[in-house]
């Protein structure tokens, strides 16, 4: 189960937004496994995909696609990624696009397609294009629920999350759903969140604001720095509450503020789902000259087993937090200044143990669930925040057991 | 034990080079936890140390020292790293110097000193100190066995070899040890390497012989990318053999040759020996524009979690090893022209699953204990090599129980 998290919440639906499902085969008889979003016309839509250079098949063409088209349609599947396909991957990603468009007479470049699950292994097509009649049946404003399920490959639980913001007496609604076990399997190709408001927002800032949301929360989290293939998110908004997000306009702040919080509520779900993962652990480096190098320090103690390992076994082991902080590339730290507490509790000061640190006091911050590391610079007023779990025998278990 | 070394062979004495070892009871009584190193006078040496920002009170001297000083003396304890331990580290680094310079009648400066083990307590200086004598009597050119053992921590087994040079019908020895239980444990602070040859060669160039010897040796090898704040590697050339080794001179290429072998020998044991380690895993990338590249590449293949997982399951998941080459962060790599290679299977090729690829033929070449896995970027003519091990259950056993 994942850690702190007892399941997906009510989901508010977005006007303008409808969402079938359908039961494909792909992988498994009678699961939930094709998922199909229909746009309002007035719809606009920002994405971000994976930075991976070997990005799959649908990622390629959902690529193609909205640079030119305003998309009217997004298609999922589970079960298969449609990744390492080759030619015969372009093809069938192509070919789902043009059953969506035949279905709904409308352009093949106004679909968006999405896959995960396996690499390597071509698309059951004609699986997807007969069951695609089914999805477009169901579709429904109050379908998101089933939506978070249909988009889950080895999840254990739906991830989802609404927020509203209320602007001049009006209220706004954010709502998202994401899939991913951890971030941790390129063959699982991994990461998927769609998010929509009803919000009027136009399309140049509607992908400003998703890059930076994006930027805060699914490029914040990691499991074991795996990138997939397949990650993408979409960010849609309807306009239909007829309230306008405009940058220097009434509620902005407070939009991009709920954006960005529903984001990384989706990402830190993901993690707390991650594979194997004891417990969810924050860490905040502040001080640094740069947000760069706060990110770099994060990421470099976010990727660290022997840290991770430490995690596992509840052990406020400080020298493997040190060394790691000493080993991620920022010039000219100053050791003696640097500190780092585990929760409240200051581990490291004066280049060394703090001299009031006790291991019970270390033991017991490390106790719990979720852990928060601290490290301040002391070089700057800059910080980062990254959302990382611990590395344990399931990990390897679940990595090393999966094909076979 | 370690994958693929059954233990030491023969290391043949370097004249000019004196070993001497004792049991100072550092961590555990009657075991040999200090060695000491007398070179002659006219002896020329080199030395790299850890790029971790936090580097150990002894590295911070032993950097010192070397940098105005000729070295007359090493001494190396093991069972406490003297990393993190503040001002106290510095004091007992330098005190650990004066106690040799008293007992040998020369400068303080003329001492380098070594710590591995624990991390974050503080060195117990007195045994030290009082057991300096009796390893000074025991000093032998015939002790490099001696000294390969008493340089373990967490090691399963002494690590050493010797090569021979013959150059104009005269023979050049080059005898090296190290230590390392796999590079994985900033808090048993971790890599130390000697290495000794007879050959006369100016300071300069045996700095820069060194320098290349260990970017392709000990720079080419990682079990989980952490790098300790301890990690030293020595070069002493005595000069007794007569022979001189000049960078136009005779003999030359095959000096620089059989010395960077040394160095990969020793660097590879520690991998074989790394914790957890069931596979020796050579990471080969060809093709590339630069060696940077190639090294980045294999790099990230080397650390990905999920493909020494799938390493250690003997699970040929070549979508695991694609994803890592996409996301190694080199431009404009093209996907359909690259090829990977477990062993002489050719498993990707044209952007998926070669054709010619059977699982059979990929899961014989995952069943051995020593894996070659090959790139080809098809960009380039440059290549790196890296060596790595496979990641399980008993990593994170050894790396979680550690300190329990």
């Amino acid at each position: 189960m994942a850690v702190g998290y007892s399941g997906l919440p009510p989901l508010t639906p977005i006007n303008g937004v409808r969402i079938g499902t359908a039961c494909a085969g792909i992988k498994v008889e009678g699961r939930k496994d094709l998922v199909v979003f229909e746009l309002n016309d007035q719809c606009q839509t920002a994405a971000v995909f994976t930075k991976n250079a070997f990005c799959a098949a649908p990622v390629v063409v959902a690529k193609e696609h909205i640079s030119s088209t305003s998309p009217k349609y997004l298609i999922i599947n589970t079960g298969n990624a449609n990744a390492g396909t080759g030619q015969q991957g372009m093809d069938d990603a192509n070919r789902t696009c043009q059953a969506v468009a035949e279905n709904c007479h409308i352009e093949e470049g106004s679909v968006l397609p999405f896959s995960t699950g396996v690499i390597g292994e071509t698309l059951p097509i004609d699986k997807i294009v007969s069951s695609i009649p089914d999805a477009l049946e169901s579709l429904n404003e109050d379908n998101w629920a089933n939506a978070a399920e249909g988009i889950m490959t080895t999840d254990t639980v739906a991830k989802g999350e609404s927020q509203t913001v209320e602007i001049n007496g009006q209220t706004v609604t954010i709502t998202g759903i994401s899939k991913g076990s951890g971030m941790i399997r390129p063959d699982m190709a991994t990461m998927l969140a769609y998010v929509a408001t009803d919000a009027v927002i136009s399309k140049e800032l509607l992908q400003k604001l998703l890059t930076n949301a994006v930027n805060h929360s699914f490029n914040r989290v990691t499991v074991d720095g795996d990138t997939s293939t397949n990650d993408s998110c979409i960010l849609m908004a309807t306009g239909r509450s007829g309230i306008t997000i405009e940058e220097s306009g009434a509620g902005f702040g407070e939009f991009e503020k709920a954006l960005t919080s529903v984001c990384q509520r989706l990402a830190q779900l993901i993690i707390r789902d991650g594979e194997g993962a004891n417990k969810f652990v924050t860490i905040d480096v502040s001080g640094g000259q740069t947000e760069a190098e706060c990110e770099q320090v994060a990421y470099t103690v976010a990727h660290s087993p022997l840290v991770k390992t430490a995690l596992f076994a509840s052990d406020p082991n400080w020298g493997r937090i040190l060394a790691a902080v000493g080993r991620a590339g920022v010039n000219d730290m100053d050791l003696n200044a640097i500190t780092i507490a585990l929760g409240d509790t200051v581990i490291v000061e004066n280049g060394g143990r703090a001299d009031s640190y006790t291991e019970e006091a270390g033991q017991k911050e490390m106790s719990t669930d979720e852990v928060t590391i601290s490290i301040n610079l002391a070089r700057g007023s800059e910080s980062a925040t990254v959302w990382t779990c611990d590395f344990s025998y399931d990990y390897v278990k679940i990595n090393a057991e999966y094909r076979t």
